[in-house]
């Protein structure tokens, strides 16, 4: 049984492929970067991507995609800053897909759109494994969750172009060992760039910021 | 597509709750009771593990299933304890199945064996997917993770005859609120018992004891 679950994995990700290569051309032709962060259930994605709204949204036209496998909590909660969010309920599936995307930007005004953030379904497993399109892949890691978990989830680090260790304000109450942390996701991904912040106090923020700038400037020339 | 892998995902979980029930047949004949531990990553199964370990080596015969993606770290620290420990590697697989349990069952001794705790791979959502034949299903949710989970990931609390709420050690520097959570919790499952523990300081310990105790004994008779 073993071998056939792997042929069968292996047809839905050329399938996903594919279709992740046509929404990267779509949002292509229209000028908008897509960015999909991911992350274990509460690392603090949403609060992340409502700080960066808030620092951007005067400047740069950005979108929310929100995946969940229930719920429509954190969509509400983006939409309360006046920006497009569509909702991605994947009723029980651990991840969005290239055909869930699509949906998304069926539903999307894209020739109004800088950039679309995308807020992968909680898991720090199988959202790395299915290509969505998105031109940059960001990754969070939150102090309590523990500084050994590239070693058990390599995946997630290897693919990740930004490493945000957040909720770093917590760090006195945590036994989180940045300088080993560092050192397992630069063995696995030594391009990667690793940022601590807290997007709680703010710290570390600017260099989030500056990235996300640097990344839709170099990736679509929209800022 | 979507229908294809529907049904696909049908046959894998037929074919999965066949060979639990062949485990869980297994397992009763031996008196050995098994007992299914998830939660997302890092939110503090291997300290739990590691304390009730430590509570009732003397008095059960307890062997420990490791499952993670990759890695032997958690297999490690346990096997320090000086208890039977079998490290099972996922490949990549995001959960344990009960054909892996079925390998990890051939790997130990079950005419010397009371107890097995099963550490699933950190995932909050395909691990409550998937039978292992179990008579008892213990899931954590660590404070930092927030209190609107059982909204977003329903299944797994749903599943739950247990809900540790741990870490709460580090109550005081999140925004958790105790009683939005346990409300949603019963919501899902009017029966599912919840206990704040801290694994790090022995904060709630003793109700996880007892119940532990009064699980093993209901089930199996051992204690």
């Amino acid at each position: 049984m073993g071998v056939k679950v792997l042929t069968v994995k292996e047809d839905i990700l050329s399938v996903n492929d594919a279709n992740a290569k046509a929404n990267r051309e779509r949002a292509d032709k229209h000028h908008v970067v897509m960015i999909n962060v991911m992350s274990s259930p509460g690392a603090g994605k949403t609060t992340l991507i409502t700080r960066t709204i808030n620092k951007f949204k005067e400047k740069i036209r950005i979108a929310v995609v929100e995946g969940d496998i229930a719920s429509t909590i954190d969509a509400d909660k983006i939409s309360k800053l006046g920006i497009p969010v569509v909702q991605i309920n994947t009723a029980g599936a651990c991840h969005l897909d290239a055909n869930m995307m699509r949906g998304a930007l069926d539903a999307l005004a894209l020739g109004e759109i800088d950039v679309i953030i995308v807020e992968n379904v909680g898991n720090l497993i199988c959202t790395a494994e299915f290509a969505l399109g998105a031109h940059k892949k960001v990754m969070l890691l939150s102090v309590p969750e523990g500084d050994d978990k590239p070693h058990k989830y390599p995946l997630m680090f290897t693919e990740a172009d930004v490493v945000l260790v957040s909720k770093t304000d917590v760090m006195p109450y945590f036994d989180f060992d940045e300088a080993a942390f560092s050192k397992a996701v630069n063995g696995l991904n030594p391009s990667g760039k690793i940022f601590p912040v807290s997007a709680k106090t703010g710290e570390g923020l600017d260099a989030w910021f500056a990235w996300f700038e640097d990344a839709i400037a170099g990736t679509a020339g929209v800022v």
